[in-house]
């Protein structure tokens, strides 16, 4: 399927002029050269969607309204950018743009991760391209190279740092500081919400991992079947102690290839201090993929901010105004479908990092390590800390075991006469490099 | 211009059998499935051309030809891979195979940073495609992601590590081994040839800079033009000093935007150690670009080795086959051309370590100082050391001077009359992160 004519310029329908609406704008009057060379037309700006148009936006008046239907619904317009987030009405604005054949670039990851299928089917069927290199990782070119770089790849292994708000507080955590002043500290800086539970209970991770595994596994799953556990409730003292065995704690999201199936999950992981993923610090994101022939390779970068994910959605809209400008078929969607599993969480093998409280009574270590063994999960290493008052500290380094074994064995733990609290578990994972 | 017609497979040629021509031929056997679907049509490997036909290869006896002209000239042939290596006879070939119409994907860094701007006019006059994703970094995608990714940037600089040879030496003499153990070991374990010139005299990086700095500034200038300084010399003495002061020691590609112009050089540099580049160790690459969008960006990954070299070529395969399959039309060649002009060396400004052997007598500091003020370099601090024989070590760190201030104080300070050598002149950068 062709589009129908060769186009002398783009004219670009703008959904959201927001943080990321506004740096595209800008862009595409300040480096008009620059991405006009790379798109093989002009680009304009042609209309502009704002949810209060009494605001002042640094876009011509004379292209701004405030209804986007009128945007995608315009004749003058030829490609549309979607970057108003959420969920609706932007879903249901990228459908009518591809249903009246307009390509659409879009940020959005909650659409993409909850709709992304059904929308790339009704553009392969209309004709027209979808991209959302921006929905994950901002400036971090991830979906192009995943689709078409490592192409010839069966990827083996994805774990990513994909939340710059969580990985912020994860460092400053790192230093000593608590989860709350941490995040206090991530909401006056801007990179966290007021309402940070996107963010902090890593819901905002599970929609990205939900597109990563599409591209690099073929595994179609929705955010909803993606296990997931934020930050909250985590004591920088685990960090401490991690550090002392030689791990960092990063939220990360991970897929890997286990017996045929797919695991993909996302939550507080120690990881090797030595491995690359353990020195991305601040609100910066990273990458790091094992493809079967290309062996591990590591993108980096800021995930969020209004011009890195300018940059990415600009790179797909030169992408697509190339065709336009050329009057070329559409790129045929990649049959990617492997029908790939779901592995489901209970048969998922990781380390473990247990903290107990227990009271300083003899035969105490007995109690611990029977529990551990009746459902075999056999200890490589233990520190125990005598407080000045209160409970001992107990820190357990398991081997690899099923996570239903570590459920039972931790509701175990926590029922033993000895047991004050289980203060923590936290996975442990021998990442590939 | 488009590919006569749509055809039903991809019928491939390939120069070359050695390390990474048997990857990509097993690849295009064991992972016909996984390459179909990427390519949308099947992936045939039609002829094969070899230097020595007696030597098993793994590759079918039937497509084996002894003659690389007869690839490139049948007919049966719609596609070349060129992973033959070195400059002549491989340019030739590739010519003729654009000469002939024939798109051409090739690993070769050599002829794309000698011939490349040549090659590419070629192309466009024939209407095919010439990629060469494998000519840098091996696995890990750069050319691709620079090209289009990273579209609506202006790159203002770009760091790289892009030798893994010397990359795995300079570790080693990080943890104090001498340039000629490291080598030996390197050349032990096969990240370093017999000849190990094009590795450690910088050779192939600034080939792969030239290459680099093309596709992200614009800048045409061949290897010849780039500054270079190897790894030959260097003390891990000096390595040792850069450690307690904050800094690892890489052979660090440096391009970057100043004054208008354009750096481009390639030589031992002390990063700091808090730079993401500097805790890229052994055989390992990356390159680090900082967009004036996206931000730094990070790629990092195996730069060489078959399957990783393999799996980029195959990128570019499957790129070139689509289009093939589809009968699309050649995607046009960027206009890229932004005229940049390099900066000549003399106008670099660095900050640079010096490492100075002097007779420990008085007034010593007074004549070193005398002669940076009277080049304006100035002092930012100095390590002296007194060893229990022999001349004493000075070592001083100074702030940012141009190179031809700093390659006049040099000349100078080995001549007063304190000094009995100055053992290494490093220099030191302040990277953008």
């Amino acid at each position: 399927m062709r589009y129908s004519d060769p186009v002398k310029r783009v004219r670009i329908g703008l959904l959201g002029v927001g943080t990321v609406g506004r740096s595209v704008a800008r862009a595409l009057v300040e480096r008009r050269d620059v991405l006009s060379r790379a798109a093989g037309a002009p680009l304009v700006l042609q209309r502009a969607a704002v949810r209060d148009l009494s605001r002042e936006r640094g876009v011509e008046p004379g292209v701004l309204t405030g209804d986007p239907r009128s945007v995608v619904q315009a004749d003058d317009v030829d490609l549309v950018i979607e970057v108003m987030g959420g969920e609706e009405p932007a879903r249901a604005l990228i459908a009518e743009a591809l249903q009246r054949k307009k390509p659409v670039v879009t940020a959005n990851k909650r659409v993409i991760a909850w709709h992304g299928p059904q929308l790339a089917q009704l553009a392969a069927q209309r004709g027209v391209e979808l991209r959302f290199e921006a929905a994950v990782g901002g400036g971090i070119p991830l979906i192009a190279p995943l689709t078409d770089d490592l192409a010839a790849n069966r990827v083996l292994e994805l774990r990513a740092i994909i939340n710059g708000t969580t990985n912020y507080i994860l460092t400053r955590m790192a230093a000593g500081e608590t989860f709350e002043s941490a995040l206090a500290q991530a909401q006056k800086l801007g990179y966290a919400e007021a309402d940070p539970g996107d963010d902090v209970d890593a819901v905002d991770a599970a929609d990205k991992l939900a597109i990563l595994v599409r591209i690099a596994f073929g595994l179609s799953c929705t955010p909803a079947q993606i296990f997931r556990q934020g930050v909250r409730g985590l004591d920088p003292q685990d960090l401490a102690y991690g550090r002392e065995m030689g791990y960092a704690l990063k939220l990360l999201a991970t897929a890997r290839r286990t017996n045929g199936k797919v695991e993909a999950r996302v939550h507080p992981t120690f990881v090797s201090a030595e491995h690359p993923l353990a020195r991305v610090d601040g609100p910066r994101n990273a990458v790091h993929v094992v493809g079967d022939l290309s062996g591990p390779v590591l993108f980096g970068g800021l995930g969020a901010g209004g011009d890195a994910t300018a940059s990415a959605v600009l790179a797909d809209v030169t992408h697509v105004a190339r065709r336009l400008a050329l009057g070329d078929p559409v790129e045929p969607p990649r049959s990617s479908v492997e029908n790939a599993e779901l592995l489901p969480m209970g048969e998922v093998r990781t380390r473990c990092y247990l903290r107990l409280a227990v009271d300083d009574v003899p035969g105490v270590f007995a109690q611990i390590t029977r529990v551990l063994a009746d459902h075999e999960i056999g200890l490589a290493s233990v520190i125990q800390r005598e407080p000045a008052t209160g409970p001992a500290d107990v820190v357990l380094l398991t081997y690899a075991a099923h996570e239903a074994a570590f459920a039972q064995a931790e509701a175990e733990l926590s029922r033993l006469p000895c047991t004050r609290a289980v203060r923590a578990r936290i996975r442990v994972e021998e990442a590939r490099t």
